[in-house]
Parts: structure tokens; C-alpha cells; sequence
């Protein structure tokens, strides 16, 4: 297992690419732009996914990626990951046999490509879930919100990306970002599966929105809290609701509003101490 | 047609609730929240897709989610829109029967779901695809801007939402909104398609990022301008600048950069002259 905490790099010249063009004055200018090419995901034999990333962590990604479909079981024994740079490909192969076969017809069925959420399967699982009733206290929110704000990343560097953090009590853990936040999560998903990471303790942070398709993942994944600095949708309230899951958004500077795991709350730290956060982590927002 | 512009209708009952939480003091607060129902997509007989989306515009959704998929074409005659909220699906009915079931099964291969991205389909129609070179001003771009950014919005009732907008030269003339933000370009599109508006020139504004998709999708709907508050990814710049598309980015206040199409800029504006946009229109952002 690398060494934790796991963190961005933003120094990375595969990640981003300098463009030249011109500012609101006409003067030339050259920003950092991030990165975004495909990634073919196979399981064994089957082409499973094309999907759009920066192209860190392929391994984690496609990992994650299937077991957030379901298409790899908690039990699955991987034997294999190969990953080719050249033909952008990454073959995770296992010691079963899956029904993923099954599970790509389904997906055309119920939900279709290009809309983000394959939701008749992202429910499955979802029935009689109830995450343990972990306590947080809110100086580790506010810790956790300042260290990975200052955190270096592709983020503060060149912007347009979404970055989702794996956390303990007040440490980041595995911070992965992505231009889309389906993969910085799925990133997250694999490196716990690859290492038999616990989920219990966990806290996971996105810079995304609290979606239903955000909380349903985070849920499955079998992680009681989730936190953003961005805000709600009501049907992502009502599942982490039912589920147990502490849901915290609008986390910024001292401020943040909590929708479902008040009782959970430890309100361990003085708000009024809290610093504003820095105008730099606002500037960017990926959207 | 209905009377433009076409704008948000942050009043709606039906598009937020009002949610109770508590506030980083313990307080109790309610908070407005945007809703995020399923919507089923059937061309004629065949399930297409379930959309997350706020779910107004139903029928300009589901119209410009199939054209913008390449399963209308531009010369399908539409015979009737079935439009169900009881069991949250419409029905798109067409004179001809379309290829649509094979379009399904590519869609399983070239990309799967969940990822936002039908990269094989994406592609097509993009090959020796040119937009006109439509001259853009900045003056419409600062007008635009500020008319968008203080327009009342869910965007800013509730936040956590993506915005995208019709333009002419300096007037808004459709604006969408959704949790998607490929929903809300998806109305735009339906919308077009519905009322046989023309694409040459229009400018499309986005409160997304430029990422591959977002230009892959505007090029195709055949507008000749994109511009966003937020960042751009490389492969977007890319395409932007084989197309032809011009591509603004980072537009807030007198800030902007152009990373494609310098030379159909007429800068017509003083850009010290702008005012710095309103702390309401960062505050917000959908992420």
C-alpha cells in the first residue's frame, strides 16, 4: 500500500497542459488546463466503460469503478490489473466469473448513458442498509475543510476538476481529484478495495454536490459521513435520511448546515474561531 | 412558441422544498433544496433512458436528450409528446421508426453508463464539421454575463444547480436549468428543436465546465459560440479549435479568457469599465 495520506499532484506533466490565448484585454495569455482523455475499463474479456479522466490512478479507477456498479463483489479475488498507457486500456481480471454480462444489459434498460446515473441498479443494495452511527465532531470538519483547501492540487492549479477526499476523524487519507466526480470517487472506491480499507470510521469529502447519486455511492461504499462544500438535492437528504448517513454541506470557512445526522453531531469546536476560508479556494469551483 | 425569453421559475413549488437542519451553531434552519425526481424517456415504443432532473420542460428534455443522442434526426417529424407525472415518464412519438435500438446496443459497448459520456457516439457527425465564423462581441458577452448572474434563478434561490443559456448577441433567450448539466442543455436543444430555431447565430452560456462533452455537444447543435464562468478542460480546447467553436472561459465580472476563436472577437467593450460581478452569483455554485 503507498504511504498515506495520498495526495495530489499537480506537478505532474501528464495532468495538466499549458494553452495559450488571450484575456478580456486582448493581451496574450497561458493557463494550465487540465487534462482529459478516455480510459477503456475491461473486466476479463468484456469491454465494460469508456470514461473521460485526467489519468492518474487508472488502476484505482477502474477497480472502483466496478465494484461501485456492482460489477465486482466485496469477495472478488483480483488476480490481474494491466494497464496500457498506449491504447489507454485497463484490464481488471478476477478469479470468478462475474455477471457483469448481466448487469451491462440491465444498465441499458434502466438507465441509459450520457445522463450520469444508472439508477435502477444504484438503488440495489439500498433496502434495509443502515450505516453505523458514527460520531463526528465538527473540529474535525472544520480541520479537515481547511487542510484540504490548502491542500497543493490540480485544483488550485488549474481549476475545472473535482476532487473527493477519504478521511479519518481530522486527516485526509487518499485525496483523488478528476475532471469528472464519479471517477475521483471511484478512484477513492478502488484504492479501499485494493488495500481492504474500512469504511466504518471513514469520512468522505467532495467538493461535489450532495446528489442522490453521490449519497446512494457513499452509502454503498458503507461510509456514515459525507461532506461538501457545495449544496443539497431533497432526494439525496431523503436517502441519507433513511440510510443513516450524516450529511453535511455548504461547508465553507466557518459556516455549514447539517441535513440528516444531527443526533451524530459532537459540537466540539467554536465556529466563531473559525477562520473565513481563503478566496482561493472559492475561485476555482469545478462545475 | 411560448413568449421569450424563457426563464427559470425559481417560485415553482414543485422545483424546491424547503428542508430543516441545523446550522454550524446548532441552530435549527431551513434551507430551500433543489428537488431531483426520475424521468423515464420512451421513443415511441423502446425505454430509452431514466434522467435525474429537476423536471420541468419534461417534453423539451426528452426531446433534446434524443436529438442531441442522434436518435431524432433533424428532419424527424415529432407526432406527439405523451407527457405522465403521475409515473414520471414521456413518450416521444415519431412518423418514421428510427434506429434507435441499435443506437442503444453501441451505447453499451463504447461506453456504459454512469460517466456522463457516449464518447463513441459523441464523436460521430463531428468529422469535417465547421461552425460559421460568427463574430462575437464583448460587450454582448459582459451584457450576457451580468443579465444571467441577476436573473432570478433556482441557481440562486437554492443553489446546486447548473445553468445553460440560449443567447443572441446581448439577449438571453432561453434559460434552463437543472441538477444535470447536461439536463439543462438537453432543454435547450429540445427546445430548439421544437420551435425550429436556428443555431448560427446563437451563443450558448454554461455555468459547467468545458469539458470534451460540453463542446462535442454545442459543436454538434451547430452554435458557433460557448461561453462559462468556469474552466476549460485540454481535449475541449482541442476540438473547440477543429470545429471552429468559439470558447470563452473563467467569464466573471471583467475576467474572461479565450482559448479559441481570438479572431471573431470584436472587443467593442472597455473591460476596467465592467463591474466585478455580485458575491450572490459565486456564492452558489453548482459543483
Amino acid at each position: 500500500m503507498p504511504e498515506l495520506p495520498l495526495l495530489p499532484e499537480p506537478g505532474d506533466p501528464r495532468l495538466t497542459r499549458r494553452i495559450r490565448g488571450t484575456d478580456q484585454t486582448g493581451a496574450g495569455t497561458e493557463i494550465a488546463v487540465v487534462e482529459e482523455r478516455p480510459l477503456t475499463i475491461y473486466l476479463n474479456r468484456q469491454e465494460i466503460v469508456t470514461a473521460m479522466t485526467i489519468g492518474d490512478h487508472p488502476e484505482y479507477l477502474a477497480l472502483g469503478f466496478l465494484r461501485n456498479q456492482g460489477m465486482l463483489r466485496a469477495d472478488d479475488v483480483v488476480t490481474g490489473i494491466d494497464y496500457d498507457g498506449e491504447i489507454e486500456t485497463v484490464v481488471v481480471r478476477t478469479a470468478r466469473e462475474t455477471s457483469y454480462e448481466e448487469k451491462v444489459q440491465k444498465k441499458t434498460r434502466t438507465s441509459g448513458c450520457a445522463v450520469g446515473t444508472v439508477f435502477g441498479d444504484m438503488m440495489e443494495g439500498l433496502e434495509g442498509l443502515v450505516l453505523p452511527a458514527a460520531e463526528l465532531r465538527t473540529s474535525w470538519l472544520y480541520a479537515l475543510a481547511k487542510e484540504i483547501n490548502t491542500t497543493p492540487s490540480l485544483y488550485l492549479e488549474a481549476g475545472a476538476i473535482h476532487g473527493t477526499v477519504l478521511c479519518r476523524q481530522d486527516r485526509p487519507l487518499v485525496y483523488m481529484e478528476d475532471v469528472g466526480r464519479h471517477n475521483a470517487v471511484d478512484k477513492v472506491a478502488g484504492f479501499m478495495f485494493r488495500h481492504g480499507i474500512g469504511a466504518q470510521d471513514k469520512i468522505l469529502y467532495t467538493t461535489g454536490r450532495l446528489t442522490s447519486e453521490m449519497v446512494i455511492k457513499t452509502a454503498l461504499m458503507g461510509i456514515p459521513v459525507l461532506a461538501s462544500r457545495s449544496g443539497f438535492t431533497a432526494w439525496g437528504v431523503e436517502i441519507a435520511r433513511q440510510v443513516g448517513l450524516t450529511l453535511i454541506g455548504r461547508l465553507r470557512g466557518q459556516r455549514f448546515v447539517c441535513l440528516s445526522g444531527e443526533e451524530r453531531l459532537v459540537r466540539d469546536a467554536d465556529p466563531s474561531a473559525v477562520a473565513e476560508e481563503d478566496g482561493r479556494a472559492r475561485r476555482k469551483a469545478a462545475s
